[in-house]
């Protein structure tokens, strides 16, 4: 495995207007030099770590599904991720995005889905890579794909898309808004850590399902206690690893994500799941319609909501195995 | 139309061991004191204010129900509504509910259910109503409606339960949990109002759905907007009358809310909606077999989720028509 920070030698004009002057991209890549390349991409509190080195103490957020003899095969592909612009990890942001300016929402800088994919090309230019055989994105990772596909169809073959829609859905949007919100009162009233643990709990909510909660908490006589508790630890934890500048960013970047399906001329695959509130099967359905004759769409039943894209290893697994036969 | 506020001349005894001395309750009476009597009871924000006169500004939350040929038809039934116990009217609250003991959770008393229940039947006694016709309940009413069953089944001919469950799920308690922690911070840091908004936006995504957003705000290229400025909307309005403490008090009374279905030999009608995310059609039809025999269940189709017991007039109003007749 290399991994690495690039700094670009050119600056990179993002959709806001602001011009990036060398930005520095964080990236990692597994596998042999004459293969293939695929690249992944995962939510916005994921990065570069899709797979880890038995070294590394964490797993992989995708650790499941790339290696020798996985759905993405390290022995017929290399496997490339990045960790977002804005984001949590070590590549940059554009001006503000760590609140140097205040903690004025209006001073926020806004990234768009388009900039990472723009981001992800200029990744490919400096490690000297001309095409990908595909980007295989989920949640906001499927977005960037989706805006990969529109904006650079002479370097990739094609794409899959899972548990990620063309725009956010008014509701979805309403979740992280207030999510957003808290986390404004946060820095306001200077609690960081108590905010970011409250938005990460809403959206566990968002990212599971009533089917899940219920069948994992309901075995006593009060399943509350038990739903409050894990909610809590899940904020306390994401609390202590993740920058709520970050999570401002790309929350807000999902909100502003839209992409003309009709301007996707490369194949798309999609996959979804049946209980996905942040990304429902009907606008899976409209999306496939939408890009036509060139999009296959697979949807399995979960329990897992949007998670499913982690939790199904399995279901996962068979998407990206038939998605990348295809390409052969 | 006559109201008032009683104060009970002997102690009630809460299912926490408190015992509250001479409990004030608010309520409002309309119709001929010779028919029989019909109670209702909404959700955690509605009161006594089930319908109003035509001298008072706002409408009444069950306005369309409740009137001489509506669905509660005052020509046939008389109509008694409360506020609640620890809720933002005038009825009394536990030692402490309203924060004068600090502001820490662990010192916010409990309200159960049952509490309310036991408070109704002590409200007829003050009336001189010996008996109800029938307990109307939707949402949290729903839920005390079902304690009044099991409890005071001499006191009530049969019950309507509109959009409750015999306890909350566990995804639910989840949305309630960050609400509460939202009030929390906001209570912590002097930011009230702010944080009632921010809850209060967050109810409203749970008390809606994605297909009711979806097609309320998907006009534009960014549909994103409308829904945010919406929810900052109610959220502002909501916390410009409803008060922090009843806010925390009732939503916890409704993950601690617990009825043994089998302890309930009243009647039952059960009524709600496909799309409700509160109270799930799955937990409904669950509810209707512990009931057994006794027990109908009327399952409506609606794109407003839980609200649909505010916003579907017409099959709410066939609902309770269905249900009133039965009785007669």
């Amino acid at each position: 495995m290399r991994e690495g920070i690039v700094e670009l030698d050119q600056p990179l004009r993002l959709m806001s207007g602001e011009i990036l002057d060398k930005p520095r991209i964080s990236w990692r890549l597994l596998g042999d030099p004459h293969l293939p390349v695929v690249l992944v991409g995962g939510g916005i509190s994921a990065g570069k770590q899709a797979w880890t080195d038995v070294c590394e103490s964490a797993k992989g957020w995708w650790q499941a599904q790339i290696g020798p003899g996985q759905a993405v095969d390290t022995n017929c592909f290399r496997v490339l991720a990045f960790d977002y612009l804005g984001g949590n990890g070590e590549t940059t942001g554009p001006t503000g995005w760590n609140g140097e300016n205040g903690n004025d929402p209006a001073l926020f800088p806004a990234i768009d889905t388009a900039d990472q994919a723009d981001l992800a090309a200029c990744l490919l230019n400096a490690l000297g890579i001309d095409r990908l055989a595909s980007f295989i994105g989920a949640s906001y990772g499927g977005m960037v794909a989706q805006q990969f596909a529109a904006r650079h169809p002479q370097r990739l073959n094609k794409a899959l898309v899972i548990c990620a829609g063309h725009e956010a859905t008014p509701l979805a949007t309403g979740w992280r808004h207030v999510q957003r919100q808290v986390l404004g009162l946060g820095l306001d009233c200077g609690e960081v850590a108590r905010a970011v643990s409250i938005a990460r709990s809403l959206a566990m909510c968002t990212y599971r399902s009533d089917r899940e909660f219920s069948k994992r908490f309901a075995t006593g006589v009060n399943p509350a206690s038990s739903a409050t508790a894990y909610l809590d630890h899940c904020g306390a934890h994401f609390a202590r690893r993740f920058n709520i500048y970050a999570y401002l960013c790309l929350s807000q970047s999902i909100d502003d994500h839209h992409v003309q399906p009709q301007e996707i001329s490369v194949p798309v695959d999609l996959a979804g799941f049946n209980s996905d509130q942040i990304v429902p099967v009907r606008q899976l359905i409209a999306l496939r319609q939408l890009l036509g004759s060139k999009c296959s769409l697979t949807l399995s039943d979960s329990i897992y909501g949007h998670d499913a894209f982690l939790k199904e290893e399995n279901a996962v697994s068979g998407v990206i195995r038939e998605h990348l036969e295809s390409l052969q």
